[in-house]
C-alpha cells in the first residue's frame, strides 16, 4: 500500500491513458486524461477522457459505448495510466470498430486492416466526422 | 492493404508507443518514439524508442532485457503505435518488474503494489538511478 501522486504536471496538465479490455486483454485505444477527467472517472466508474479539441469527454455519452472501470494502474513514473475496462456496445473506435488498432504493418510497408466496423459512426455520431 | 502516414509532427515529432506483450497480451510500458527511432524498430526488428531525457534509447542495449518485434500497429488517427513484443530477460520495467503498471488503485485511494522486481536494478544499470 501506499501513495501515488499522479504527475499530471510533466506533461502540461494532461497524462496519457491506456484502455485495456479487460476480459480479452485487447488494447482498445489511447486517450488522455487531466485531473478532472481523473476525479470524475474515479467517482462515476466510468471513463472520462480530455479531448485536446472537445474537452471533457464522457465516452460514450452520445454513441451509448461507455467504459466500465475494472481497474486503474498507474506506471512506474506515475505519468501514465492504464485502465481495464468492460467496453459496452463491443466497440471503442470512433470508426465503429472494436478497437483503434486496427491496421498492422506489413513486410512490405503497406498496412493491413484486420477488423471491419461494427457498427456505422454516420448513424451513431451522424454526418459531423 | 494502405498507405498509412504515421503522424509524428501533431506532437512535436514524437508518438506514444504501448508495448504490449505478444504472448500474454499484459501491457509492458508506455514509451515514445520519433521518426529515427520507428525506422530503426522497423529495420532491425527490436525496439528502439526516444527519450525525451536519453534521445535514441534502443531498449535492453544495457540490461539485456530487449524486446523482439512481432507486430506494429496504428491507430485510428495514425499519432499511436502498438507494438507487440517478446520480451527478453522477463523485465521491461526500470525498476527490475516484469511491466510498468504495478501499482493499482484501491476503493480506499491508496495504490497497491500487485509485482516484485525480478532483477535488482542496481546490479544492471549501476547506482545512476
Amino acid at each position: 500500500m501506499g501513495d501515488v501522486k499522479i504527475d499530471f504536471e510533466k506533461s502540461g496538465g494532461l497524462v496519457p491513458v491506456i484502455t485495456q479490455d479487460a476480459e480479452s486483454g485487447e488494447v482498445l485505444m489511447l486517450a488522455y486524461m487531466n485531473q478532472q477527467a481523473y476525479d470524475e472517472t474515479v467517482k462515476s466508474g466510468r471513463a472520462v477522457y480530455w479531448s485536446r479539441t472537445r474537452g471533457l469527454w464522457r465516452k460514450g455519452e452520445e454513441s451509448g459505448n461507455h467504459q466500465d472501470v475494472r481497474g486503474i494502474y498507474v506506471d512506474c513514473d506515475a505519468d501514465t495510466i492504464l485502465l481495464k475496462v468492460h467496453q459496452h456496445g463491443g466497440a471503442a473506435c470512433h470508426t465503429g470498430r472494436r478497437h483503434c488498432f486496427y491496421r498492422e504493418r506489413e513486410s512490405d510497408s503497406s498496412w493491413r486492416t484486420l477488423i471491419e466496423p461494427i457498427f456505422d459512426p454516420e448513424k451513431v455520431y451522424g454526418k459531423k466526422k
